[in-house]
């Protein structure tokens, strides 16, 4: 058993899996729940996504370990006050989808007896709630780890372990680096989705096809949650957007001076990168 | 028995599977594929998409119905040939992702006794070649005729029977319409998955889930067949292009802004849509 207590604070879909895979992956003896709804945490008890629940982050003082799976700019401000109830030498991680502004203030403002290592496990569904978590949510998906200079050692083992336990391969980035890979590889097509999606005119959704639903799945996600991770990211998702920007006016162009070479040279770029991740 | 004998030009996954359904569904008794390759053709027949071939597009003298599968740039052309070999009274049909210019065309240029009607199954796969052909590939998938004031009502209703026992629900659009409704549900879209693929660096493919999978996932697409689709329909694809620019432009600013509130509404407008598209 690698941690005899977890807290989980928001338990969603996120918070519930990792509620339920530590359980079935033997990651720890006992589960807490920190929310606010206590409504749905009393569901997620049922569902046997953890042991017991509280609506208040005091919860988390019996915790050898407290992941925050809250949305992004909630998770420092949470932190920041469950560090007055944690006992000594208690790791806190997170699974929060932009880490540069999380760690900065977290390695700022905690106290000496809590040690922060901030993490993202690139898992995730359409579906939200703990009652679509599940045990498998993690298994063979990429668990960033951001330490810094300032980072306990032994901490980020610790932290490295319990996310390896539940199933991640875990890789280590610097939490600009992450905030800036992350930009790319999930919010600017999260938005381009959203935008795609919002451009259909009603009339036309007859003559949508697959293509069309692929490419906009990501659009289904929870607007709050996503807003969130835009202002807490938009530096990066900026640089990212004007790349973007500028690479659509490259195919506008082409389009119409009718280049077919650029057009190709465009399309070959994309299918070489795309056939390369598999499906 | 709809028709005697089907001629198919282009036995690629389309072709392919028009051939396999037809006979399947039993909407004809005879298929004739006609291709430039004899060893993709022979492969196909050997797998019974098509009863025999030929490199010739005399092939088609003996058939009842023509439909052409070929890349959007080629079909014209290819009607305009076939038709000095077809009998009188044949109905010619095509598969095109385009319709404007094709119908424009051939409206203009086929000798009388033979009767064009454009059509579009929105069927496809990232898979390609009569290998990965299948008779279920047409099943509950729209189809749009796009007949025009000059097209003849009796092979309207005809084409639309042809269409319909493959499986296909027959939708009707002007062809004008059909391309700036693709233009937007499917010719942006693509293009938008090859930017973004191409947009992404080595370094950081780990980093993808599957989000960026599922929003890239297109990008595999034959380069040659979609630079052949872009230029053919390059005015309805710029003004989609314009239109997502600007949204791309509002987001943009509302990022600088750490505007909450309009990140919010462009996600919801998105959400609202992909949601009503179902999965």
């Amino acid at each position: 058993m690698l941690f005899d207590s977890l807290a989980i604070v928001g338990v969603g879909l996120i918070g519930g899996s990792v509620g339920l895979a530590a359980k079935a992956r033997a990651a720890t003896r006992h589960v807490v729940g920190v929310g606010r709804n206590p409504g749905t945490l009393a569901q997620a008890k049922s569902l046997g996504v953890i042991d017991e629940f509280s609506t208040d982050l005091a919860a988390v003082a019996t915790a050898d370990i407290v992941v925050f799976c809250s949305p992004v700019d909630q998770i420092a401000r949470q932190a920041r006050e469950a560090a007055n109830y944690a006992k000594p030498g208690v790791l806190f991680t997170d699974a929060g989808s932009t880490k540069a502004n999380i760690v900065r203030d977290l390695e700022r403002q905690l106290p000496v007896h809590v040690r922060f290592v901030g993490a993202h496990p690139l898992a995730g569904s359409e579906k939200q709630g703990a009652e679509n978590a599940r045990a498998g949510l993690f298994e063979e998906r990429v668990c960033v780890l951001t330490p810094t200079t300032m980072t306990d050692i032994a901490a980020v083992e610790r932290v490295s372990l319990f996310w390896k336990a539940l199933g991640c391969n875990v890789k280590r980035l610097t939490p600009e680096e992450h905030d800036l890979a992350l930009a790319t590889t999930s919010h600017l097509p999260h938005f381009v989705a959203a935008l795609l999606a919002g451009q259909l005119p009603e009339k036309w959704r007859d003559f949508t096809a697959t293509g069309f639903r692929d490419t906009t799945r990501i659009a289904v996600g929870d607007p709050t949650l996503w807003t969130a991770i835009a202002i807490e990211n938009s530096l990066a998702i900026s640089h990212a957007i004007d790349q973007f920007a500028e690479r659509l006016g490259v195919l506008s162009e082409a389009l119409l001076k009718s280049d077919g070479e650029t057009l190709n040279h465009l399309l070959t770029e994309g299918k070489k990168v795309r056939d390369a991740l598999g499906s």
